[in-house]
């Protein structure tokens, strides 16, 4: 057992903001908490007094430890407003670390500076459920994210030069520059060697080449139509959603159109997250595929030669960032890949960390992005897939809110206030809206593992509400459903639901198991998801996507699990679809591939990589008091 | 005095590679250093254990504490190697602090990632005279260039959207999104009061304005061919020098053509290094001209909101990082802003927080980019301006190579062997080359400080030659002319440079003066600058250029220093005159304004502010070690 110190809190009613709350309170010295959960000083590099990297040769260090129980925090589908996934996170963790006394880890996503200039609100929870500092975390936290920026705009920017240099320069021009001579002696660098290995070369030397066998290696004939490798920028700016590069004198006419997306819908990001020690991280990177030769052939990050120098830029961002909640417990934020187009979830290496420092009785508390018809079900096949590790529990966060709007309430919308249906009670909204509830916990119940549903309640929620859901919850499948209300009193508010956690991940009657193998067809892969998880009658493949799976699986890229990119605003194709539908047929209009980060992502409808600033971002609110340093405005 | 202990070099020969130097030597953990210093633990955060961010609150304690002396170390107008400014900053802090027992800090630049990863060769010095950990001082260091990417691209962000939404709202809808009701309330932020004291609307409630007060205050109406605020990348990216944005269906036709800059040509970048305080940085941000409105008005980051969010966004980075060199003494790392269309110097911020630390009888040794014509001009007509401080002396860094250059020698460059003039005995081309250097030792007494020639030497450089050239410049008004070998044999091989340093610094007979004050026209002023300078006859300004200068006369912004923007590779206009050439008239194509950072950067010819990759460019050979996390291939 650690012999950690909770912060106190004072609690106060009306709940403050949530940067007067965070501002209130101080935390430890991350050296401090560093030592109470038993890391050696050598473990650690600090970042400022209240953030520290946790290098990952704790795993080796521990290596005979058992991991702690494993838990993922998911959710119902949600409103616009959101149902406080973060916020359960966070305050499930205080209720068991700083209330229950047991060890305990929440592993959370960082979240990404766009949003946080544009719509007003943070992802460091809420209420009295937070990270803290809440301004570290919402911004530059320890510069993973610019790590991940860098290291994706050198490929890219390597991408479009090397085509450059190529149009301009002969076969023996361009070998003579890429392999160049150096006091009379010619060397292959070692990812040369890797890529003449790849074209079965066998040859070493440079001058043994043979002119054929010299413009194969030189000349990667990229199909500038098939790069799908974009730049990224951790800044909301529509403007470059599609742009046309390369119109400068200087480029000769090479000029392409391409976009530019926002960080955490880099392949980066999410070969960052799916990554399980510093060698897959470097081999994940080499497989990147950034389009295609004029042949129909992959191109990779190894053969732009761009791998070393990507890791390289990521050799920090490779170790998870610490910090606490509000009651003084430790928080790993690491990684924030999309929860469409990538597979939403916080990083394996800080749940693998995390699992050795909180030891066979502690608990993991790790989260995924939207509902878990997303999240969940892509953490299960492709984030547990990778890891090797096996959840224990799943708590899927539901409001009454949500369920009334599932039901058939009126829509609501952010900022906007709330229809009378939502504040007043409404048990038919509620009863008819569990239909999207009951289909989460059954989906849980397909991967072999308990669901314990965390009801967040809000001011407006009356008992018999909430009575009736615990009582269809329990009816229909749940381990547990429990009234939490950690938002207003922080861990004291989840200590119902850290002990039905803890119940149920203690619970030897579960075995977790995957819901498709990998070796099946890929159009196999997808029918299952979409009829198991979303309820849907089949899949209906474009003739787009009909050629991909083609594609992909001459390629070899069909033994990869599938991350399904659809809204996260029904279990359907269709955001307007509440409840549980059925009778749809789920539309792919296109499929990707992230080879390094090892997923394919069928594209149901049209998604968005860049978020854009509204007429009023939270840009005028934001602002730095010169006197004392502190950050306003900033929620 | 410091109880500083410095760290003992083992000198090899032949000189290793600069990261296997690096390599082995172990640099004191940097609370060892801090402590050293006399740095209360409250005045830096840690950044890992080998750097740490200092406080500019240091510099309230230490307000009664005299400044040490204030060293610039500058060079000869240089060849494409580079002459050794930094390793000679290096070296002579290494010989003063390590060999000679005095307080003393380098204040040097942060190097962009952008060449890191092109043409092999990082910026922390070379051989026994460099900065460690030398990886960290070329990567990301402790995130400041992240951050000024991210401040500058909000802006540009906010820039695009703004005129977006202004096309698409009627100036009624913008006025109300602008100033929303937040439950019946409708109020005005700060930044949006500051906005109507600028307009002359004396009213501060949303209601009180008339329809046109309204449209006036909502409607920036920028002119998108006046923009001049681009977008930046710390990436090598040539596509990008010239590109179009916002052909997405979402931006309803507004396309616009633009270009992205390397993140140290950001005028964010200028900002932060000029900036004095917290308070003079969010002026500065706020003041940024982006471009103008129809009516040709300048338009500012305040006008757009922004001020607030790009302080906080550099509320980290305004504070130095604090490093080492290879002998422990202490280094700050901060800024880097181009040495052409800015002023080429590292940050006012932490040379005054270092003359604070050394004390009266200690040295800053700060450095500024290209020759002695460019980054010391600036830096007294700018920098010292700015940040009031007074230089003590000048050291200006010469090579053999580069005299023999400016005498008539063949062309150098990157890559291709020495010709024979550069490596045997030529006194000849060495007489006829001192012009150059005479040159910069004129131009360096007037402004009232002394010249200390240190002579770099190479092994081809002979003893005859080495003397001719200390005769020179001891005939030509040089404070003192010392031959110097810090690059192989460390702070030992540049004790004699260090003594001569002390003794011009320490001698009363000089004053420092700047050249021209501010308030003469801007014509005048690029006058003095061209002929006292660069010894041309005269200026020939374009017609482009006699616009803006009525325009910015116009504006007001005619009282601001001048930062002229031309080659590094002459003292004049043309890279090809070398020596001290005459009678030549300095042609300026056009004039912008950096109107935050306080200067206009009058152009001579054209300077790229995106640099691009090579056929193969250190990427290749840059690699991670994942055995041990080493970095391989990077120097």
């Amino acid at each position: 057992m650690w012999s950690l110190k909770p912060l106190s809190l004072e609690l106060l009613s009306p709940v403050p903001s949530d940067i007067d709350i965070a501002s209130a309170q101080t935390p430890k010295d991350i050296n401090v908490l560093a030592q109470e959960i038993g890391l050696g000083s050598e473990e650690y590099d600090c970042y400022g007094k209240q953030k520290a990297k946790v290098h990952l040769s704790v795993v080796d260090r521990m290596q005979n430890q058992r991991d702690g129980h494993y838990v993922l925090v998911t959710g119902i589908t949600p409103t616009p407003l959101g149902e406080g996934k973060s916020t359960t996170s966070v305050g499930l963790c205080q209720a068991l670390g700083a209330h229950l006394g047991r060890n305990v880890f929440a592993c959370l996503r960082q979240p990404s500076q766009g949003p946080t200039f544009g719509i007003k609100g943070g992802a460091a929870g809420g209420g009295y459920s937070q990270v803290i500092p809440m301004v570290d975390f919402n911004l530059h936290l320890t510069g993973d994210m610019h790590a991940i920026t860098a290291a994706n705009n050198l490929l890219a920017a390597q991408i479009d030069t090397r085509i450059f240099h190529e149009k301009t320069q002969s076969d023996e021009a361009l070998y003579n520059r890429l392999v160049p001579s150096k006091q009379g002696v010619r060397k292959f660098c070692p990812i040369q060697l890797k890529r003449l290995k790849k074209l079965g070369i066998t040859k070493t030397r440079p001058e043994e080449l043979t002119a054929d066998e010299r413009a194969v290696f030189a000349r990667l004939d990229i199909d500038p139509e098939s790069i799908t490798f974009n730049r990224v920028i951790d800044t909301s700016d529509r403007c470059l959603r599609k742009i046309t590069i390369g119109q400068g004198t200087s480029e000769k006419g090479f000029t392409r159109q391409t976009q530019v997306d926002i960080t955490p819908s880099s392949e980066v990001m999410a070969v960052l997250s799916l990554a399980t020690s510093l060698d897959d991280l470097k081999e994940r990177l080499g497989r990147i595929v950034i389009g295609s030769n004029l042949k129909g052939e992959p191109v990779t990050a190894d053969d732009l030669g761009c791998t070393g120098s990507m890791a390289v830029l990521l050799k920090d961002a490779v170790h998870p960032t610490i910090m606490q909640t509000l009651e003084g417990t430790p928080v790993f934020v690491h990684c924030g890949p999309f929860a469409n187009i990538a597979h939403g979830c916080s990083s394996i290496i800080s749940d693998r960390i995390a699992l050795k420092l909180v030891g066979p009785d502690g608990f993991v508390v790790t989260e995924a992005g939207f509902g878990a018809d997303l999240g969940m079900e892509k953490f299960f096949n492709i984030k547990c897939r990778y890891s090797g590790l096996t959840p224990n529990a799943v708590v899927i966060v539901a409001t009454i809110r949500a369920l009334k709007c599932h039901g058939g309430g009126p829509t609501v919308a952010l900022g906007a206030p709330l229809p009378d249906e939502y504040t007043r009670e409404n048990l038919d909204l509620v009863r008819k809206g569990f239909a999207n509830l009951k289909k989460h916990i059954e989906n849980t119940g397909k991967f072999g593992i308990p669901a314990i549903v965390a009801l967040n309640r809000f001011k407006w929620d009356t008992d018999s509400e909430l009575d009736l859901v615990q009582k269809l919850c329990m009816e229909n499948g749940a381990a547990a459903a429990v009234i939490c209300n950690h938002w207003a009193l922080g861990g004291k508010g989840a200590v119902d639901l850290a002990k039905a956690v803890i119940r149920a991940a203690e619970s030897p009657n579960h075995s977790f198991h995957f819901l498709y193998p990998l070796e099946i067809p890929i159009e196999k892969k997808l029918v299952i998801v979409a009829r198991e998880i979303y309820g849907a009658d089949g899949i209906d493949l474009s003739e787009k996507a009909r050629r991909k799976i083609e594609t992909y699986t001459r390629q070899g890229f069909d033994k990869l699990p599938l991350c399904v990119s659809k809204t996260q605003l029904s279990l359907s194709h269709d955001p307007t679809l509440k409840g549980a539908p059925t009778g749809f047929v789920l539309p792919i209009r296109d499929i990707q591939a992230s080879v390094g980060a090892g997923f394919l992502y069928p594209l149901c409808g049209d998604i968005s990589t860049m978020t854009g600033l509204n007429t009023r971002p939270a840009i005028y609110d934001i602002d730095l008091d010169t006197e004392t340093g502190r950050v306003i405005g900033l929620f």
